[in-house]
């Protein structure tokens, strides 16, 4: 399983995940897989616990980010490290993008079909 | 192997790499590690292969990215993806910065002094 070598902004698909949020599947393969999520304002991504490493970058916004028991709010430029199977939640304190990698790859953003 | 949970843009250091390039490290593990890279225009990340994968996005500029033998220019919010073992290079266009994820880590990377 492997994306294109080449992804074009225009070309990738919009998708919408849930109320506030839409998201475009960037370059991965079984072990390693980027996405760009878009939040409007005052959404949270609700707190949630995954096996997989996450590294994440805030390309634009202002995000308020808990990672287990603590918070912290990142900008522009900042970033962000979830060890697997810790506690995560995002809120988008601003209208915002964030990069989101983790390894190995989530297998269920692969089968989600756009709304 | 663990970076902080918290990355703030101003207290990563800016580490001088090579002439024209310069680099911040992001969130890592030993399995995934995300740099961000800072390029001069015209500067050359020269043709190299490494058994990473490697999952890339371009958060500024215009790259002439190749991969294997092919070759595309790729601007703001386009991405790239390179298989282990395969042979790849970019080229900055204009002033640029991309976002490098790799899954293992490059652990050469975190051996390096800044300049």
């Amino acid at each position: 399983m492997e994306s294109k070598k080449y992804l074009f902004n225009e070309e990738i698909p919009l998708e919408n995940i849930e109320k506030g949020i839409k998201r475009k599947m960037l370059g991965y393969n079984n072990d390693l897989m980027m996405v760009k999520i878009y939040f409007e304002k005052g959404t949270v991504g609700a707190r949630h616990i995954h096996p997989h490493t996450q590294t994440s970058y805030v390309e634009k916004g202002k995000f308020e980010v808990s990672i287990g028991d603590e918070t912290k709010v990142l900008y522009e430029g900042d970033g962000f490290f979830v060890p697997p199977n810790v506690e995560h939640r995002v809120k988008a304190l601003k209208p915002g993008i964030l990069l989101d990698v983790f390894n190995p790859c989530r297998e269920e953003f692969l089968n989600h079909s756009a709304l």
